[in-house]
């Protein structure tokens, strides 16, 4: 992790300014080249799904404004809702103090969740520490 | 990825229950044993940091309702807050479609990021899409 790059510019505040390219450089991809994105609904702050990015999905969604993800199980480039017509706008992207997770707000043209669910985290731990409810689909 | 377990349940809704064991021994834990947890204060909705969970994290947590996380740099559980007193407590857990990331909604006692900031996303890349500026420190 390439965390010394970020230490050193904690202190740093919004009348300083960074090279996109310098922070991308020392961003803490994993050893598949990945890293880990959440992305959240701009508007109602719901977090929607997690995914994964490469260096290059994370240059994509920057210059088109649609969110482009990895998808590590087909093993290619995967533009949110290319097939199902749910699309994610980037309205602001951000890192993490150590540089190993980004955050995106989005709006959202429809549910974020292949199964027709508003968000992907649909199974919720109930209060009986035993088991495990989901969200109904709408 | 034991995605067959999830995809199996899906279409399941709120009267159906499964087992937390059960979903807990399906996850997609990585190589190194660890899953990707995001944490979101309960009230404001804001995404305040994303850090790492073993299965006896994940159990800590939902026994003490503390967050614990497994701390990737010095290799050991991590409760938060134990030295700063920022600690979180947990009001909602939830998994993914896909068992490859969980989400804690908590109550907050302090600031989530080392640097004192409220959330660890302070790095923001502007709208000319060349810079990143810095969320000030309070």
């Amino acid at each position: 992790m390439k965390r010394s790059y970020f230490l050193s510019k904690e202190k740093l505040g919004s009348q300083d300014s960074l090279p996109l390219d310098e922070v991308i450089e020392n961003l803490a991809f994993n050893e598949q080249g990945l890293i880990p994105v959440i992305t959240q609904n701009a508007r109602t702050k719901q977090v929607l799904m997690m995914a994964w990015m490469n260096r290059e999905a994370l240059t994509r969604t920057l210059n088109s404004g649609r969110m482009t993800y990895w998808s590590r199980s087909r093993q290619e480039y995967w533009v949110k809702g290319e097939t199902s017509g749910n699309t994610q706008a980037l309205v602001q992207l951000s890192f993490d103090c150590d540089g190993d997770a980004v955050l995106c707000l989005v709006e959202s043209a429809g549910p974020a969740c292949h199964t027709g669910r508003e968000h992907c985290f649909y199974l919720n731990v109930n209060a009986d520490g035993q088991t495990v409810s989901l969200t109904d689909l709408t």
